[in-house]
């Protein structure tokens, strides 16, 4: 399935009058420590705390264009897409109904139902499946799907359209929406630019899937610090880009937890493990590129749960 | 010693070349949950990480209008003055001797050593003494001098000229510089407001000063989190301003962490525990005034070591 870069403009105009405009941070600390110009997108300062709200509303907000709104939408997450859906679905005036996997953080739970979802545990993903199979409900994937992929895009595009020129981008890769709406809006916007992927060197199914050409799946859910990134394959819609990035970078444990302490540190705000993995990509490629260049690192979220805080500064 | 509300007006006017223009945030479900509208001033974002930034510049630039500026200038702190001061003079190109007290935070020596200054570890604060007075530097103080006392007012003043009426501020009580300017701020642009301060319990000198009349001294170090409120009595010239408070509040140390995570949950901002307390005052506040205000709490800083993020989210 192909999307246009176009559809990532025509989504920041559809959700802008929904989102907020997040800040893009600097550090003169790091940037005399590196000798680059490092520009943080800070989605942490969206709506629920993460970019997932531009995949989410988008979606809603495009189904209502094509007279195709639900009275019910569901989804299939521990973290932040539930509480995207949660949100947007509130905001829109329908329901959600959001499954998510037992074990999950309570306070992400509770978030989750404070936006006004109906929440079931589940043990499974595959039960889950049985039920939301069962009823009417509209599933919105977390990632395979063309308007969450144009929303999440929007951070990025908003970041070049105000007229930053990056010679690199880095996001983290999950199940692949993030990176690929990323690409999209540099493709459109400043098609020079590169595009670097960052993913937890436990959960590298995305950077094999990369390297060999053919979606690799992984046999059971990793075990990595950066939640957002534990997705065990990513979509056939998101390899399509996946494939067009200019690299991927396989990050160590220690490494995402190093990255989230200095981001707090430098820039003073909550940091995710998952927004962490995209600075210790982008810091690789400084050690293999040098130099005087102009950097743009998206930093996915700040929804960090309390016993996630005790491991990184523990 | 009389400082003119107008005094605030123009040390806004000459530091605004030099500082960050730092946001107000909010959060919709903190309003939900006290139905009230409370604005964060978040002087995290300034340079050096806390408003202390703010009353060293003005302190030099003054000086500088003064005919007055020295080769070399020195302070006494463990924290926020401490990294404040060395920026303040690197900028103004003139050396700075900073005293730390033995046992302070090893990132905090660091970032002062970063920012250019020579750093002398003492004992105790006469051991610092006995070596400054013995020399020509200019010693700046961390509270109870004017010049800074009018930078740190120019924080509540931005708020204010924003066009933000609250009908009450709080902000954590150190040595008093912090809230004596906010004071000041907001007799010059909302004369109806009520300033209110938060102090630790545990290290209640001040609150102890107001309620009596006179300067009451700690005899010994405190033990609280808010390492920037561990100031064992006021000075005269703040004593003066903090007599004309609204009122204080003495808030626990479990409060203090309390609001140091929900802070961080719900603005995605690093806080300090310092900070914290003043949020702590303005719940006690709202449990006691009911719904429908408006109100402004003023963040002093960000810096936050990691022995305290630890403390903080065990």
């Amino acid at each position: 399935m192909n999307i246009s870069p176009q559809s990532i403009q025509q989504a920041a105009e559809r959700i802008a009058p929904y989102i907020n405009n997040t800040p893009i941070l600097t550090s003169s600390t790091l940037n005399q420590r590196f000798n680059n110009e490092i520009h943080f997108k800070c989605e942490g300062f969206q709506k629920t705390g993460s970019f997932k709200f531009r995949g989410a509303i988008n979606t809603l907000l495009s189904l209502k264009e094509e007279g195709k709104l639900p009275e019910k939408v569901c989804a299939f997450s521990s973290g932040n897409h539930a509480q995207a859906i949660a949100y947007a679905a509130k905001l829109m005036g329908i329901k959600a109904h959001i499954f998510i996997p037992k074990g999950s953080s309570a306070i992400k739970v509770a978030a989750t139902k404070a936006y006004g979802a109906d929440v079931t545990i589940c043990e499974t993903r595959a039960e889950a499946e049985e039920i939301y199979k069962n009823s009417d409900d509209y599933f919105i994937h977390p990632f395979n799907d063309p308007h969450i992929i144009a929303g999440q895009g929007t951070a990025c595009y908003a970041a070049l359209h105000e007229g930053l020129q990056p010679d690199a981008i880095f996001a983290t890769c999950g199940g692949g929406g993030w990176i690929s709406g990323s690409y999209l809006a540099k493709e459109l916007l400043c098609p020079n630019a590169k595009v670097y992927a960052g993913e937890p060197k436990n959960a590298n199914d995305a950077s094999i899937s990369y390297r060999t050409g053919s979606i690799h799946h992984l046999a059971e859910q990793p075990n990595t610090i950066a939640d957002g990134a534990r997705t065990l394959a990513v979509g056939d819609i998101t390899f399509e880009y996946l494939k067009k990035l200019d690299g991927f970078y396989e990050i160590d444990e220690s490494k995402i937890i190093y990255w989230a302490q200095q981001l707090a540190h430098y820039l003073k705000i909550a940091v995710e493990p998952t927004s962490a993995v995209a600075m210790a990509a982008c810091e690789q490629w400084m050690q293999e590129n040098g130099n005087g260049h102009t950097l743009l690192v998206m930093l996915s979220g700040a929804n960090v749960a309390p016993e996630t805080y005790v491991k990184i500064w523990a």
